[in-house]
């Protein structure tokens, strides 16, 4: 098996080396600096045409998209319980609140960092900042975990990107998400993956 | 089996209605008036809270996120091979391009139509425009399908997705494009669906 992450230090692909770490799997990393540019190199551009990471490339095939490349990942770890397979009850929540990030949260958080306005119900893909923030938080008071008490890759993705984004200030750290945060990055695999970045990034 | 499928006719959920049809999975509509507010009463955003449709309700547990229901109901219709399995090479294509839609798709055809610049390559989701439609085009060249020879969830994704944008100018309609939205629209289940939007929006 060849499992290629194509990555730069750290940035919104770190939560996919985080992933990486929890699922167990051999993986070789192709570090790309984003401030010289080397994410719009012809090379990567032929890989990924939106220059974007995390892209992984597995036995020849390409997945980019973080939401992709995470509910690909959880599946591909056979055994490390970090997806809900087909079937289970939880497989369904599971991939909402994946595709949630993607689709609905990034949106409402660049368009708030961006200081823009949603586009509306009509146009925009989430509606209003408000009931974005609302929904995580009801997530986060269910807890332990992101679909109740077990840890999957869709906290790899939200606790990730709740670091960044709570410490950039566009989502206000609640002691809810501070409580998960906290049981987040206390994962050996988080420490490990930061320990990478660090070496990486130095 | 209970399946519900929460629909504004025609809307973002006329896709999953299309793809409901493919799968011939027994379902039930439950239509939202979106002009009269209906996809914001407290009785809906009990469901989803961010008052979206589609949102599907299966045995009981909610999914909502387009992406989500593409993925979910595609594994649902076990032997309609509307999704390559996990472990099938096309998998990870697959999940890609469904994400695409969300993540980068969508994002950039909003920030078009509003007339607004993308957030830059550090914080937008997707880059540049002209990059997602070139790699839509792209794809769109190699054919006849999304993912190739066989029509996935991908499809009623994508089908439903360009011909809304495509006739609203938000992307150019070339002829690799309306060669694509020939051989999708010329579907039973796609005259099915349009003939239930027609009757549930008359």
């Amino acid at each position: 098996m060849s499992l290629v992450l194509y990555h730069a230090a750290p940035s919104r692909s770190s939560g996919t080396l985080f992933l990486l770490e929890e699922a167990g799997l051999p993986y070789e990393i192709r570090l790309l600096d984003l401030k010289n540019g080397e994410t719009h190199t012809p090379e990567f551009l032929a890989i990924n045409p939106l220059g974007k990471v995390p892209t992984i490339v597995h036995d020849g095939a390409v997945i980019t998209e973080q939401i992709a490349v995470t509910i690909y990942l959880g599946d591909l770890a056979v055994g490390k319980k970090l997806a809900p397979p087909p079937g289970d009850p939880l497989r369904g929540p599971y991939l909402r609140w994946v595709a949630f990030y993607g689709s609905s949260f990034e949106p409402a958080l660049i368009d708030k960092a961006l200081k823009r306005e949603s586009g509306g119900q009509a146009m925009s893909p989430y509606g209003s900042y408000e009931a974005v923030v609302r929904a995580v938080s009801a997530q986060l008071e269910k807890g332990p975990y992101w679909l109740g008490e077990t840890f999957t890759a869709a906290d790899a993705l939200w606790g990730s990107a709740l670091a960044w984004t709570s410490s950039f200030g566009l989502i206000e750290k609640t002691p809810a998400m501070a409580a998960y945060l906290d049981r987040i990055t206390a994962r050996p695999a988080f420490a490990r993956a930061k320990e990478i970045d660090a070496r990486l990034s130095a």
